[in-house]
């Protein structure tokens, strides 16, 4: 199948500040953003596209610097998100390190990188500057908000806190809010990062240093959970990487050790250490059922007239299919539309990226029906 | 139920080297151990029990610190592992830093502390150890060998290296060999002690420095997969520090951060790095199939006419059920005699540890089997 082909970011700048859910604000900020596809005449055909942790607004197509979009397998001419239909819409959040206003960038009441001092932004501050982008973008209501894991959470948000301006909400392989496990996880990869001494208190960056091996040991703590036991041992199990054992306790021995170190080494040389604390404390914050009194039916009561897909992996253990069913139950509380897929793929969390038939045939479906409701018809402008 | 009461460890020292898996070996060393009840006079009631992880030789009773042994709650006069039946050994081994000659323990060839240099060794070294001290302490045979975790390991291995010297082997809670995804959590907790800058490539002793940082990281790792999911919402949740939310990176808002930044502290201050790094080593090595062609059941042809008891819990994710049943389908495979618990226990991994009624009334039974087939007797003896 085709690729939306070269994309180029665009940025939007919004000089009103942004109201922050912590009560501080963010004073002016800048959002970049891809679009693929036509916005047709109706403007009824837009899709927003939410990232997680490790992703941005690149979300198909190959950028001016050669990368692939995080997505691509599934934003595209004839793909499960065709773009010969949709018009769709990939956005970096604030506070990360892709390009929108985040801590690398400059703090206007000091002059100097925001770095630590970056205000906590959560799940709903997102989805609130997001639709000021939709907005400018002309768009008076979208097709369909979709994301998935973290970005899930952001689909979610949209239908609860603006449901006038969305028809469908796709969450995939997501949460109603992080399990104990979870938080756990994420407050040893910031342990790592903030006892790292490259840290400096989150304002390295005045010292010429990278908080690397903070970032390295975060990012291998993530990459055990975004896999299945299972798809560890398949693909690495107990494989050696010499013929013989060397009997260290600090070389390589397992051909496991060197992927994580790998994966690790990579994500150290461009991932912003502020930001993954801050995007991994909107993980933790994001507990849409807090203010109801813990009931999640509540809090989806706003999105009575919506249509929801929810869709989870039977080996992802980050968010296992039980934490989706807790989302499709509440939606069911409410007498809302939601279609349900529970897909068995052996890949864990990390399947939501993955090109697995049954889940891509799952949201095309979905997608075609969100095409007949909202009006989107093949053109054949998108075509590269 | 009593206690053994006040304890005292003892150390045997030995000049003979001993020749390690890796084609090193340690010169000369002591072993530190306890000893609970009383050797009868055949010598057939020794129970020899091996330690995990974060253990050492006190199994039980109180020693002269005030500290309770880590498995009293097993290990008593009329507790499952009867002392006024069976004497037993608890013994530290090799590379530890709770007595045993270890790297915080001078080199005799530098006369400096050993360091990262001190030697590699594995499960089955801390075996061939032990098996001196018990030839020393004059048992010819063992009733059993009993352990959890990577204890149960070291109790498989007897079995498979010395079955002339035991009659039972008991395994807890343990797995043939680690799977790739707890190869993978070890290598990031090494990862995370070995690039703190307090590490010295091992050598900090010199430096009057401790890496900390690492050590409260890797300890943090371990505590989540310890714990099962479950049990770790049932006591943390989503339960907040605070009243309210402080929207902070880098502040403790959930109590699970509290708990693992808690036991990460706790465990830096007394835990030695090198011992951490060859500990989780000698777990990494452990795979007694490989010299047989990845054939386990070939691996425990020796012990043919021992006797095994496997004890599994259920939602232990870190040694699962499926990986004890593979060590009980190698023992049917030989036609050996095994029983096998599988205990419905909502703790994970830690479940080994605690006083589960089925799972101690399944050990106190074994036992009871064990000292009718071995002639221990009650005595009045052990009373304290």
């Amino acid at each position: 199948m085709a690729s939306v082909g070269r994309v180029t970011p665009q940025t939007m700048h919004f000089d009103e500040p942004l109201p922050l859910r912590s009560g501080a604000s963010l004073p002016s900020y800048s959002l970049v953003y891809e679009t693929y596809g036509r916005l047709n005449a109706e403007r009824s055909n837009a899709v927003l596209v939410c990232h997680a942790l490790n992703a941005s607004h690149h979300v198909a197509g190959v950028d001016e610097r050669g990368a692939t979009g995080w997505w691509d397998n599934l934003v595209g001419p004839g793909k499960p998100l065709d773009t010969e239909r949709f018009f769709v819409i990939g956005v970096n959040n604030p506070g990360s390190c892709f390009g929108s206003t985040g801590p690398t960038h400059l703090n206007p009441a000091t002059g100097k990188a925001w770095g630590a001092d970056f205000p906590v932004v959560t799940v709903e501050d997102w989805v609130d500057a997001q639709v000021r982008l939709v907005e400018r973008l002309g768009i008076p209501k979208l097709a369909a908000v979709l994301g998935g894991s973290l970005g899930g959470m952001q689909a979610l948000s949209w239908a609860m806190r603006h449901p006038e301006r969305l028809e469908h909400c796709i969450a995939v392989a997501t949460a109603p809010n992080l399990s104990a496990q979870n938080i756990a996880f994420n407050e040893v990869a910031r342990r790592a990062i903030v006892t790292d001494p490259d840290f400096h208190g989150g304002h390295f960056y005045e010292h010429g240093v990278v908080p690397k091996r903070g970032l390295r040991v975060a990012r291998m703590i993530g990459h055990i959970t975004y896999l299945s036991d299972d798809a560890m041992e398949a693909k690495f199990g107990r494989e050696l990487r010499a013929a013989e054992l060397g009997y260290s306790t600090q070389e390589i021995e397992f051909q496991i050790e060197s992927y994580l170190r790998h994966q690790g080494d990579k994500f150290s040389a461009y991932f912003d250490a502020n930001t993954y604390l801050l995007i991994t404390r909107a993980l933790d914050y994001f507990d849409p059922a807090r203010e109801h009194g813990g009931k999640l039916a509540a809090a989806f009561a706003p999105a009575r007239d919506k249509r929801f897909l929810v869709v989870s992996f039977t080996t992802d253990w980050r968010f296992s299919p039980a934490r989706s069913r807790e989302i499709v139950k509440a939606l069911v509380d409410n007498r809302i539309a939601v279609s349900y897929a529970e897909i068995a793929a052996p890949h864990g969390h990390d399947a939501f990226l993955l090109e697995d038939p049954r889940y891509h045939q799952a949201m095309r479906a979905y997608f075609e029906t969100v095409a007949a409701r909202v009006g989107a018809v093949k053109t054949e402008a998108a075509h590269v």
